[in-house]
């Protein structure tokens, strides 16, 4: 997806929300605001936001010092989604079609991102996470994946965020895990799922987990290392999670099964739903 | 008011909503857009939002051509309003203190404001005016408004936009005329109030209009009319209505009475009430 110029707001709000985060002083706040508008001067629209986004991001680390400002809230939110984990784990075993129960779990797990200006209240959390689940999913969709995740040789599983990494270890326990290679971020970004957040919540345990090289809030190809280029060659699906995966992988060419929560209105626009719904489709 | 860092989110939004209005044409939008973003880069932040906004809306009429974007919102508005003053002239005339019922409506006509962002649905306008008026008023501000207006000898009403204009004329119309000179823009600026909108809405007919000499959405007084300079300087009290002459008029010195919504939540954070507020202060 390439970026509108009403991403350009949302790129200003994530600067200041990062900038107040890892310092107090408002001559850090203004000196971050200043290299994100030096930087739209001469950004290319047809790139994804991803790409903005780890602009911010990084000059917000060069400028304060502070390497992981979200490392607090990763840590929260995994803890978060593990209390619910047990909960959670019985109604999708218990349901008719745990596959189902699972993927629209993993989608609302989504909801969990410090990148798009919702609120990050627990109990909101809990609420929007409890009301996705009981949403319609596209049957023609979830045979496809049913039948692709029994047939494929090897599949990459490209997480998203912390927290939303319990819920995709719901789902992903309930298909063939020795074909599954889990992909996280190969650094810090806003509270995108890190290699340690893995071992944190025991997906290490379970599965081979690789990171994808680069500290780009999404998938940038261009970016990403050879060992995970040539993985992604390899494999016959993917499962992308999130905005920042759907909006840098979107025209790939890879074949894709998306699962997101469409957070913002441009994203939403972009692909003709409304804000807010989940996204499942290849 | 100085410029926040979250205003920026504010000013490209506005920059997206009239280049979308003057033109369908993606470039233009990108070009308009540019050059906010070029402007930015060299801000001094010291400056009051208005006088951003006038560059925003300057370049917008420079890059297309289009003189007067809002023309038609400001007549829609002129006349939605005029069609609701027989019955809230009434409720006014009929109320215990009709000088307060005047002032609550006046100060909730001040949501019809095309640069916030809010909804413009003359029902939700409706329903949020008829909210408004409910509203309880500072007292001791409202007994020096009514000592002052009847021992002042001359009266500024700096009004804010179209539509609003005519809960003004409500207002103006319990008060001693002769004293009162309006004050509306000296130009085009979002759906702000002109001259022609005084004359449309017969304001003309019963007090003196004059216009401050300058296009900003606010009262910048660097940039207005030698004329409009004197008449500040010669009058004793000021009534002042909306967020824009709030912000660009705050530390000018004059004995100012502000009549505002709080719309946005950095001027409602700044002066420390919530946002959506009505707000009637010296």
């Amino acid at each position: 997806m390439k970026t509108y110029i009403d991403c350009i707001s949302c790129f200003i709000k994530q600067a200041i929300e990062v900038g107040r985060l890892v310092s107090d002083d408002e001559i850090v706040h203004h000196k971050l605001i200043r290299k994100v508008v030096d930087r739209l001067r001469d950004y290319d629209f047809q790139l994804s936001p991803p790409e903005m986004g780890q602009y911010i991001y990084e000059q917000a680390r060069l400028i304060s010092g502070v390497k992981d400002p979200y490392k607090k809230q990763k840590k929260d939110f995994n803890h978060f989604a593990t209390e619910l984990y047990d909960e959670f784990h019985q109604a999708v075993t218990q349901s008719a079609d745990p596959v189902r129960a699972a993927i629209l779990l993993a989608i609302s797990g989504n909801i969990i991102d410090f990148g798009t200006g919702h609120s990050m209240d627990h109990d909101k959390i809990d609420e929007n996470i409890r009301k996705t689940i009981a949403e319609p999913l596209d049957d023609t969709v979830l045979t496809q994946f049913k039948e692709q995740t029994a047939s494929a040789e090897k599949i990459l599983y490209i997480a998203d965020n912390a927290g939303e990494i319990v819920f995709d270890k719901l789902l992903i326990e309930l298909l063939p895990t020795k074909k599954i290679t889990v992909v996280v971020r190969g650094g810090y970004i806003i509270n995108d799922v890190t290699m340690q957040d893995a071992i944190d919540i025991g997906l290490t345990d379970i599965v081979t987990v690789i990171d994808n090289g680069d500290n780009s809030p999404g998938c940038v190809l261009d970016r990403c290392s050879d060992q995970f280029k040539q993985a992604l060659a390899e494999t016959d699906m993917v499962i992308a999670k999130g905005q920042g995966n759907f909006e840098s992988l979107e025209n790939s060419g890879y074949n894709i099964f998306f699962l997101l929560k469409a957070k913002c209105s441009v994203l939403a626009k972009h692909i003709g739903v409304k804000q807010g719904s989940i996204v499942f489709r290849k």
